[in-house]
C-alpha cells in the first residue's frame, strides 16, 4: 500500500487522544482531523499541527476520511453516533457493553449496507482481542473450561459508581484479580469460582466536607451489582494524593482456556494483557482495525463486522507473502 | 451447520493419533478413516472402529472426504504429498520449516488452484497460533519488541540430531527457556539476548554398550547449529529410565510483545501454551483449522491459505451471531 491510510477521530477525550498517539507510530496511517462536538478552539490536540473541526460539518470533509475512528462512550455517544456515521463513513469503534452487542451490531449493520460503507465494531481488548483469545481456546481446545480475570486495573464504571455515592467528591477503583485463583485455573483445576473467588476491589475515596467515612464505606460495600458481590477494602485519601497517586490508568488481565486432549493430556492456553494506559491500548487496536476496515472497504465488502469476521493479517501493514515469510 | 464436516487422516503417528482423539470431541466432525502408506492391517486406530485404508486408494473415498488431515512430516513427506494431494483434496497440514514455508505454500496454492480445492498450510501451534501472537502483537503495538520463548519441551529434531551422534542408543532433548531472560522481557527492558541468554538444552542420552560418555558429551556439546551456541547439560540414563521419565512430549512456550504506545506508557502482551502432548495439541489446532477449510471450500474460495488468512469466527463450531452473542 503506497499510499497512506487517511483517519479522522470523532470524539475527542482520552481514547480520542490515544488514536492520535497511535497514528504518529502507525507510518502507514494519517490523520485528517479530530472531529469533536465541543468548541473546535476549546480543544488542545497532542499535536499542534492536528486540525480540529466540528463534528456537525465532518460530512464536508468524507472524501478525505477512509475510515472514521469512533471515540465516543458507549452509553449514550455511540447508540447513536454509530448506525449515523456508519451509513456515511467506513468506521471502527470500541462500543463495549457486553450484553447490547448483539442490537448495536444489528443497527450499525444495517446502516452501514445502505450507505455501501464498512463499519468494525466492539474492537479494544473487552471486547476484542480477549474475545478472541476465547474464540481461538475454545474453538482448538473443544472441551475445557474458559476463564477471564481483569486487572490490576482501574475500572472507570466502578469509579464513577463510587462518585455517584453522597459524600463522595473523586473516587478510583482497582480490579484485582485473586491470586490463588488464577494459580489453580493455571494448575488444570478447571475450578467453578464465585464473583468473589475470582476478583477483589480496592478504592481510593476522597471524602467531601464533612462526610461520614463509615456512611461512605458502607454505601459503597454493599452497593448492589458493583460491590456487594466482592470483597471490598475502601481508602480515603485527600485529593492530591489522588491525583499524585492515582491518576494513570492501568489495566490488563488473563484469559486462560485449560481443558484435555486424552485422558491424561491438559493443555492450557494463556493470554494476558499487561497495560501502563488502558485508553491507548485500546486506541491502538483502533488503529490496526481501521486498517483492516479500509482494506475491506476497498474490496467492496461493506456492513458491519467484529474482531472474529477479520483475518489477522488484515491488522498488519506487511503484506500476505511478507507476513508469512517474516512471522510464520 | 446440520451435517457433520467428514474428515480424513492421511499418516497416522502421533499427529494422526491426536486427530483421531480430537474429532472425538468435536461432535460437528466426523472421521472418515486413516489413509496409510503401511499394510492398512498392521495400523492400530485408538478406535477399532476407525477404517484404516492405504493411502495409494484413497481417491475412490474423495466424495466422502470433506477435508484431509496431512500429518506426515515437513521433511520429506509433506513436500512431496501437500501439493499433490491438495489438487485433488481440501486439505489442512502441519508443515512446519519456517524458512521454506513460503516455497511450500506457492506450490499447494498452485496444486489447489488447479484443482478447485482448498488448502490451510503450516497449522499448529508454531507455525500457528505463536505466529498469530506475532502479528496481532506487531499489528497493535506497532513499535516495540517480539520475543519468542519455547519449552520446556522436547524438541523432536534435537532429540534426533544426538541420535545420529556414534554410540548413542536412544535420546530425548529439552528445550528450556532462560527465566531470567522472560523476566527481562517481561518486564519491558526489550534487551538484546543472544541464543545462548534466551534457551538452555538438556539432554537424556542411552549409550550403546561399550560407548565413551565423554567423547559423546563432547560431540553432543559442540554439534553446530543444533548445540554449539547453548549452554547443554548431557545426562546419561538407562533405557528402562529413558521409556518410564522421559516418554511424554510436552512443550509449549512464550511470545511476548512489548512496546509502547506514549513515552511512557509501556505496554504487554503475551501468549502461552503450556501443553501436557505437543502432537495433541497440534492435532487439536488441525481440527479446528479443518473446520475453516471445509467453510471456505463451500463457498468457493480455493488456493492455499494460511492462519493469517483465516477470520477467527471460522474456527468455531458456533455461528457469528452465537459468538457475537457468547464470547465477545
Amino acid at each position: 500500500m503506497n499510499t497512506r491510510i487517511r483517519l479522522g477521530i470523532a470524539g475527542y477525550g482520552n481514547l480520542g487522544r490515544g488514536v492520535e498517539a497511535a497514528v504518529a507510530r502507525n507510518p502507514d496511517t494519517e490523520l485528517v482531523g479530530i472531529f469533536t462536538r465541543r468548541a473546535p478552539a476549546s480543544v488542545q490536540p497532542l499535536s499542534a499541527a492536528t486540525p480540529v473541526h466540528a463534528l456537525d460539518g465532518i460530512d464536508a470533509h468524507a472524501a478525505r476520511i477512509d475510515v472514521l475512528v469512533l471515540c465516543g462512550g458507549s452509553k449514550s455517544d455511540l447508540p447513536q453516533q454509530g448506525p449515523a456515521l456508519a451509513a456515511r463513513f467506513n468506521t471502527v469503534d470500541s462500543f463495549d457493553t457486553h450484553a447490547r452487542i448483539p442490537d448495536y451490531f444489528a443497527a450499525v449493520d444495517a446502516a452501514a449496507r445502505a450507505g455501501g460503507k464498512t463499519a468494525i465494531v466492539a474492537v479494544g481488548w473487552d471486547p476484542g482481542l480477549f474475545s478472541l483469545a476465547r474464540v481461538y481456546g475454545e474453538a482448538v481446545l473443544a472441551q475445557g473450561a474458559t476463564y477471564t480475570f481483569w486487572g490490576r486495573g482501574v475500572s472507570q464504571g466502578h469509579s464513577d459508581a463510587i462518585r455517584r455515592v453522597p459524600g463522595v467528591r473523586a473516587a478510583v477503583q482497582y480490579t484485582i484479580p485473586v491470586p490463588e485463583a488464577i494459580e489453580r485455573v493455571r494448575r488444570g483445576e478447571n475450578p467453578q469460582l464465585t464473583t468473589r473467588e475470582k476478583h477483589t476491589r480496592e478504592c481510593w475515596v476522597v471524602l467531601e466536607p464533612g462526610a461520614d467515612p463509615r456512611a461512605v464505606e458502607h454505601a459503597i460495600r454493599t452497593m448492589p451489582d458493583y460491590f456487594a458481590d466482592y470483597d471490598t477494602c475502601v481508602h480515603f485519601v485527600d485529593e492530591a494524593t489522588l491525583r499524585r497517586e492515582h491518576a494513570a490508568m492501568p489495566h490488563g488481565g488473563f484469559v486462560i482456556r485449560s481443558g484435555r486432549t486424552g485422558a491424561n493430556t491438559a493443555q492450557k492456553i494463556e493470554f494476558s494483557l499487561a497495560l501502563h494506559s488502558n485508553p491507548e491500548f485500546t486506541a491502538s487496536v483502533l488503529v490496526a482495525y481501521a486498517r483492516a476496515a479500509a482494506r475491506l472497504a476497498a474490496r467492496g465488502e461493506h456492513g458491519a463486522r467484529t474482531v472474529f469476521d477479520i483475518a489477522p493479517g488484515l491488522l498488519s501493514p506487511q503484506s500476505a507473502a511478507e507476513l508469512r515469510a517474516a512471522l510464520l
